[in-house]
């Protein structure tokens, strides 16, 4: 069931958002043991919280289509009163004083949180293979990564635990476990989302979005979470639009922009032919698909990352010195940072800006990206390389090659799920949209799941 | 004469703007050999613009209070077609083939550029002793330092050489010449002045602006600059004011805030008698003078040390990797800027937006500070201390410890004569105003100027 036929289903009163709270809380205790997708569970407030929602929909007060809805949070947004871990040590006994902007926005918006779903440490990773609160486990095979940094919210989605989970992406942590877990996930426009009462991996990195079960879901939930924040120096001060595609979506004449060097040939040729095969649906659906060439994806990805070690490591660089616990893997990336030289970190953002300004032109020729978004179904739990077409590469800038420039250049990119593959493991199809163009990259999204009805898959019967 | 003064006799026809750029160029011919204040004079080009100037005036083509008025550019602003040396060897041959923004407004507003100014090396230091295109030498006392690095233009204006000269100002190199040479310098707000076609030395700390022999006639040319320009990312989108002050100013029950601890308890005591004279003569005018207690400005002064040597290191890291020919204190500096971790930069940008926040409160209670410009007047030529109270100070951090925050946090400021100090040498008033409020701080200036005459006051006759 999608939120919007659960919104529709409240409103029929064929079932109330106490009911959906409560089939929500016990999958979760169900599956949870297997999956681990959750660090804290909030049953009590939630199932009051639904009850409030009924009340208030039986009053007539309704507060739009997340109204009773069960929806679940990273730990990386601050929940007043509510344990906020960001999957560290660090925060192991953080209780926020304050909500963040999205936990505000949501509350607004009448969705029941139920809990705060499990991450790599601190966000800053792919596997959320997470070494204090332990690994996410993939609903679709839960000897698999569930992805991440956001594997927690991918999982809950997956498994029907919750309807929509938020998630936050720095060089693909949204898009990467939507990927894994064959779910719907959103990086929005850089300045989309505010990030007040996230704890911030990388000032200019990070983007926070929802993870759903279909596209127009994700724009429910982007609906309600957008807008200009004050309290967030870089949110945007453009006007939120009407992101939910109308019932009927059409896609002629758009020009969908199919890039072979660096995407296609990097991908695993399985994945690759998953995304030829749904430019080819878009194609059947009117829309043109027309051969392009990218600046440099590799250098993008290279400015990311020196960005990334540097800032995270500016903002955890206290905490390294205190020789706080962290992972193994994130206290490499935070070392690795310290010694980076500032005039390196500073021509970086300067070759930001012109890859920025060179990427612009091709929105010339094309109104979207196909791309993969990962090059491989999810790797095993435990497993530092992974096989792309046979050959065996380093698990971390495999995972995130595909996504990474798009937290750089801060374009709006969408994951859905585009088939499975041979081992019967969600595949991931990104579509990239020129700045701002959610509705855009939405639109497109809602007309390939109505064509093809693959963002309702479920993944087999787990336990 | 000032702009205001000379704009009014052009269209009396008491004089022509021919006229007046031949008795430029004329008091340029006989003063640079001692003064050093040009690296280039176009004298062919100006007299033929100010003919084509006067004929224009003469058709009814009046293009406002700079129609026909000789000026000059520090040279880091391109010029096409002239050489733009930027106090450099790198660029000692360097023409550019497009014009600054600042120089197509100047025009566009009908000035008449007779020429490029001396600087500092790279704009980078406070001396304007520069190792390829010899000393500027202060109008007042040719053995003492013009200041920087826009030396140059304060010497030529003070001169009387040309009627303003525009300056850039990364901490303080508008405002310290102008107070070493008795003038009036503006550095306007963060982004309200287009930096597009001048060299870089810091991308977050670079102004532009004016020059001048009045506060009106800084007011005239910030006018005719200021504005939103897209080729410059930083610049800002707000209408441009009208900057002139009315003939008569009222600054009655104006809130002046005069802080006590860090500017006037470090300046030399005749510099801070110097200011406290002119803060009772606002209150002479109705202001009120507040005693007020800033954030720490000697760790937004280090903030701005860090940003600088990061930046100016990253601008020119691939020149000092090629063993290029810079002075020792230039290239100093650019070695130490290589030297800085990325952490300690990105850190250094985290605690600017705070201290900006920080400092945005004091201006709830005062509309604009007071403050020395320099704690001193112009050292001699060739030293390495200033002398403070009877106390020797290292030149660079000293001259700098009073301008540089305002760059760190993006406010205009203004710095005006105000007297001579018992060497005979003028002392600089600095008035700093809230974001973008450089109207109050012109208005300030101007009233200050009407009850004192002090902004007129010629050096005495050189050579």
């Amino acid at each position: 069931m999608t939120i919007r036929e659960a919104a529709r289903a409240l409103r029929a009163r064929e079932c109330s958002s106490r009911e959906l709270t409560r089939e929500a809380l016990d999958r979760i205790n169900k599956l949870n043991p297997a999956l681990n997708a959750f660090i804290t569970v909030i049953e009590e407030s939630a199932l009051a919280r639904a009850l409030g929602m009924d009340e208030g929909l039986s009053r007539g007060h309704d507060r739009g289509p997340l109204h009773g809805i069960p929806v679940a949070l990273k730990d990386v947004f601050s929940t007043r009163g509510v344990r906020t871990t960001c999957g560290s040590r660090i925060f192991a006994e953080y209780v926020p004083d304050h909500d963040a902007a999205v936990v505000e926005k949501l509350e607004a918006a009448g969705a029941v949180i139920v809990g705060k779903t499990n991450l790599h440490e601190l966000a800053y990773g792919v596997t959320s293979d997470n070494p204090h609160y332990g690994a996410v486990h993939n609903p679709w095979a839960p000897e698999r990564v569930a992805g991440g940094s956001s594997g927690g919210s991918a999982a809950a989605v997956a498994a029907g635990m919750v309807f929509m989970a938020m998630g936050s992406d720095t060089g693909g942590s949204i898009r990467i476990p939507a990927s894994f877990c064959g779910t719907v996930g959103l990086k929005p426009a850089y300045g989309r989302v505010s990030r007040y009462g996230v704890l911030p991996l990388d000032f200019s990195l990070d983007h926070m979005g929802p993870l759903a079960r279909s596209a127009r879901d994700a724009a429910l939930a982007l609906e309600a979470i957008a807008g200009h924040d004050p309290r967030d120096p870089s949110s945007s001060r453009r006007p939120v639009e009407r992101y939910l595609p109308e019932q009927e979506v059409s896609i002629r004449n758009m020009r969908i922009g199919l890039p072979e060097r660096f995407y296609l040939e990097n991908a695993d040729p399985e994945v690759a032919e998953a995304v030829r095969r749904m430019a080819a649906i878009a194609e059947g659906l009117g829309a043109r698909v027309v051969q392009v060439r990218l600046p440099d994806v590799a250098a993008i990805n290279a400015i990311g990352r020196v960005i990334l070690l540097v800032e995270a490591a500016a903002i955890l660089e206290r905490d390294l010195a205190r020789r706080m616990d962290f992972g193994e893997d994130v206290r490499a990336l935070l070392e690795q940072g310290r010694l980076i030289p500032a005039t390196d970190y500073v021509n970086a953002q300067r070759l930001r800006r012109l890859k920025q300004q060179e990427f612009a032109s091709s929105w010339t020729e094309v109104d979207c990206l196909f791309t993969p978004t990962t090059p491989t179904s999810a790797p095993r739990l435990g497993a530092q390389k992974v096989t792309i077409g046979g050959k065996a590469e380093d698990l971390r800038p495999a995972v995130t090659s595909f996504t990474r420039a798009f937290n750089v250049l801060g374009l709006p990119a969408l994951s859905m799920p585009c088939g499975l593959d041979s081992q019967g493991l969600p595949m991931g199809l990104q579509i990239v949209g020129k700045p701002f163009a959610e509705a855009t990259v939405l639109r497109i999204a809602a007309a390939l799941e109505d064509a093809t009805g693959l963002s309702h898959q479920a993944p087999p019967p787990i336990g």
